[in-house]
């Protein structure tokens, strides 16, 4: 590649983000009728595949618990050798009952007009977010400050590439817990969701999740899904995910940068160390 | 909300970027067998709603050209007055002949394991991208810095709510010509794409296209349906995005900010004032 700095042209080469296409299938019903489909296919920086897939199906509501998990693995049934590991494939306990409609609902309907179009709208509104706690968990005002600053010491691609958005999950005390990073917001989250469900840490009540960019409506949504009580973005907020956070008692913080930020829901779990409750 | 600086703590109100979202549903065949079909359901900032629809379904091979979209409208049929904004229909010319069946297959696929699979994540790399013009345009280096600058000084909105992305489409000159923001990136170039459908300046040959975040392999394949032979972000590229612009024959620009950036593909188009071509 070339590098312009003002009218300086330098020869250079560059480490780039790496994005491939990641197909999640899964397969259920009881062995004697079992099925395969295609969920989604999205664009993800390869790596904790098994991750990104669990975290999908757990956020999406295909899955509800470890439990209904069987395995994941690398779909051996792919001809070309360099796609397999493009292709993941979960498969769930005979037992589990996969809302699938309510996954196809999200993504592609078909039906006649009129019919269908206050179904799905009303599903992103009223996706099945359970309230979060009201008990806490309480952090320090000032941990909250320290959170970007944890995440990038620990985010060594990041400063590579300059591409890669991240999750990290902390403990309240701001202790890092987890970290994943991908090309997607939305994958970041997942990975860590996914990551979290794998090692049977859900629901995560005691815990505090910063996010490189935005605050979008689907990244709170997801975040409520797994029981995470704070959500701080380095990014601004959306009006939606706003008004999200208040409805599922979720602490939204944004615009975590310079030593500066804004809590726009559910303040009660930010303590200031001086004088109690902001 | 309350704004922390340090620890202090100020009651302050802030103005958010609308989230919110959108149904594009469409309407196709022969009056006398018409059939509709709810495609996508995206989040968007409301506002340039036509263009988006427009824009998507151009970009994702619905339509083929402003002759095929007999029309756009906010769907009257949906009960809730308050939702009824965010459901738009898009009735295509009875002649048109859109394929589903590739729309389909590239959110959601039913199908057994092992056979869908190749087909899909091909489609994602073979999508139906011309390959666009050896013969120009011809961009002068320094325009390029300028780009950044020139887009936000158009970004009112951006200023005050942080939130927004954009997508701005510039002349090789550097003059602005058009100029959508959402808070998705993809939405932001579906705007712009669906308002160029919409006043007829398909394709693109003749313009620059600056975008505010990563260039992602999804931002470089819009660009390309639509014909944009110079694509510049301001955040990186990731590989993918990079060597499909290779194969598209795209000028792509990364990192362009702070006076400098990086030409990841065919760099021919950049032309340095004093020496000629980079």
């Amino acid at each position: 590649m070339h590098r312009l700095q003002g009218t300086t042209v330098a020869e250079a080469s560059d480490v780039l983000a790496a994005e491939e296409p990641l197909e999640i299938r899964v397969g259920y019903g009881p062995a004697a009728e079992r099925q395969h489909r295609t969920l989604s296919i999205t664009m993800r920086t390869p790596g904790h595949d098994f991750e990104l897939a669990a975290g999908f199906l757990f956020t999406e509501g295909i899955i509800r618990s470890r439990q209904e998990l069987q395995g994941i693995l690398y779909c051996p049934d792919v001809e070309k050798e360099e796609e397999r590991e493009n292709v993941v494939r979960a498969e769930l306990a005979p037992s589990a009952l996969p809302d699938l409609p309510r996954l196809e609902r999200h993504f592609y309907t078909s039906s006649s007009c009129g019919v269908c179009g206050k179904t799905s709208i009303e599903a992103v509104h009223a996706a099945a977010c359970p309230v979060l706690p009201g008990s806490g968990p309480h952090v320090a005002a000032g941990i909250i400050h320290q959170l970007p600053e944890r995440q990038r010491e620990a985010q060594a691609l990041f400063e590579q590439t300059g591409g890669l958005h991240a999750a990290a999950l902390f403990s309240p005390e701001g202790e890092l817990l987890l970290l994943r990073e991908d090309v997607g917001r939305h994958n970041a989250l997942d990975k860590v969701i996914g990551a979290a469900l794998l090692q049977e840490m859900l629901p995560l009540h005691s815990s505090v999740l910063l996010v490189s960019g935005r605050a979008s409506f689907e990244l709170v949504q997801k975040a409520a899904i797994a029981g995470i009580p704070v959500l701080a973005a380095v990014g601004a907020p959306s009006s939606l995910a706003v008004s999200a956070a208040r409805d599922f008692g979720m602490t939204l913080c944004g615009f975590v940068r310079q030593n500066r930020y804004n809590v726009y829901s559910h303040p009660w779990r930010i303590v200031n160390e001086t004088d109690g409750n902001v």
